[in-house]
């Protein structure tokens, strides 16, 4: 199985996600500007879903570029992400909704949780599929980005009992981690991506 | 016309299905942990769905790869299947809400039922008009994977009457036993396309 | 600029369209299928709604398949087109609640009017900028099913006011004629293709 | 990264943002046309999110057509203005059914506003990663409808508390600006596509 329909499906299905979030922008009745104020939490929300819908979109988008063939085993992994993913809409209207209280600020680090859970499957079961593709397993190396956020989504999980507010700055903590370009890897893969080009080359 | 679009059309509507069905997991207004515990059929309903729909969109993806062309019956056959399937945000959201009773519980048996239906119409109509293409007939084979979901759809619709708990278990089985990657089939499938491909090459 | 980001785009449009009109289906809250019954005016119009844009997205495909150039008046008659598109499922969904009332039942013809006029003038743009394409003149013709349909939608917008179910019928009629394959067309089409691409060769 | 999945994930969004607006036409429970009177505000905002929509949709698609490679810094600006372009459906309602008061009417300038200042920055991020590509420079050239249109949405919010009316007015006349075909531009881009086309070809 081609990688092409995988790739279209998983992007149809994230430009659905992040767009849908904004139908649980409820639209104030009233005209007045102060009938937006009580939104502001769900437009945090909103835009800190936002961005990590973004940055999973992009990361996926670069896990995927280096492989080839797709296996029953990894079209599952990925549709498993992809259900945690669009668990995303409901836990950001529920902790938008109720101003960032306890119970739905950790549900929203548990869903995060599972999210990179299940993006770190995917990714042991393309490299378990391609042991050979030295790109891919440069691209994911030791993973200690992956590791240090699920990590930290626990930490939030259980700091939101105490502070909500502190478990939020650690989901945006995560997700500015996630933000600053990582040079040194993008380099990594690129150079892997011309080495397999030009091995690849000296085959033929 | 060329498969490509039906493939992406089909693609968009699925991926809108299995997104969309998120919409129907309604916010609760409190914060509480509590006010998840009764969604738990919601859920369930909403995971057990999320999988069919991802077993379909596999087969399909199947399916389609192995002809070429489509002629306007195969498109009204395609539209006919992506109807059934349409429908079951509708009836997972009907039988989430009332905690599996008798009534919804038939129901979405009844749509996996016309959904499986249409799909055996669909691949029927992919034969009729590729009468020759042996990898094709072979991928379909007698089908008897299909035949028993059918029939255990129509037991699961009888039963919900009895006990809807039963009529699910039955829904359950039916998805495992599509999840369960069957290599037999799957090994003929590739080996017939290299046949094909290389009856292709000695055609040139 | 390219056809391929137009017919994307449109793809991506309809397949939202054909799958919104789902979210209409307002889930009974009751676990009867008595609760179904009331029901039946919302689901025969989401059927021949689904038909009506199955329909077009069918034809649309035809009509773009046989161009290469996209102008920016094309461009803007194609959005314009979208645009009745997707106000089917508001009066499908107006239609449906109100059971078949004169009012809707007139909106909802006005609708399908207004699409099959935005259709033609989207096929005149496409005439007047490939001016020597024979096939996409011979795909169009005189085009009698498109006029036909005009007249039969105007002719069912005032019989809603006398009886809302004649003019159902002629919205139904109107779906049924353009199911039923008109093999001549399509096998000039065909022909007409061949024609151009020997014309090709000829030109190289 | 290559800018295939750019686009199609762009227009994904865009398609979704254009589609959902619709579901925001909330259908009047009576069958009267009496009941459709008062939502000519929410169908004149839908009209005109429309408009703007498939503007951006076509200056997009222009824009990216150009360059060949998109780094990190222009995918995360790509984001920002889908960012600002999913708002747009929010604000279209809330504008459209407070009639047109001075609060929405503003809000909706300001999200038109952000939107082509999120445009302008995603075009100097391309402009900056390809320092190069003449065809580029031109096509953006020194950007005057773009300068233009920033300042007029800004009149259009300051507008709004004085005469909503007037706001209005400016909103639709920066929306007919871009409709109409700018042909100087659109010749000057075909024209440098066909120099750097040539130059191309000379230096192979």
């Amino acid at each position: 199985m081609g990688k092409n329909r995988l790739e279209a499906f998983s992007d149809g299905v994230i430009a659905i996600l992040i767009t849908i979030m904004v139908l649980e922008l409820k639209v104030p009745h009233s005209p007045d500007f102060g009938a937006m104020l009580p939104l502001w939490p769900v437009f945090m929300s909103y835009i800190l879903s936002f961005v990590y819908i973004g940055i999973y979109w992009n990361n996926h988008h670069h896990l995927i570029h280096v492989v080839q063939e797709i296996s029953g085993g990894v079209l599952w992994a990925n549709l498993h992400w992809l259900f945690w993913l669009s668990l995303i809409p409901f836990v950001t209207a529920w902790m938008g909704e109720n101003h960032f209280e306890a119970g739905p600020t950790a549900a929203y680090g548990f869903v995060l949780l599972m999210c990179a859970v299940a993006y770190a499957l995917l990714a042991h079961a393309l490299v378990f599929n391609h042991p050979k593709n030295a790109t891919l397993a440069k691209a994911i190396g030791n993973d200690r980005k992956g590791k240090l956020s699920i990590a930290l989504y626990l930490i939030g999980v259980v700091l939101s009992w105490f502070s909500a507010g502190m478990a939020l700055l650690v989901y945006i903590a995560v997700s500015v981690m996630w933000l600053i370009p990582d040079r040194r890897i993008e380099g990594k893969v690129t150079e892997g991506i011309e080495l397999e080009e030009s091995a690849k080359r000296d085959a033929t």
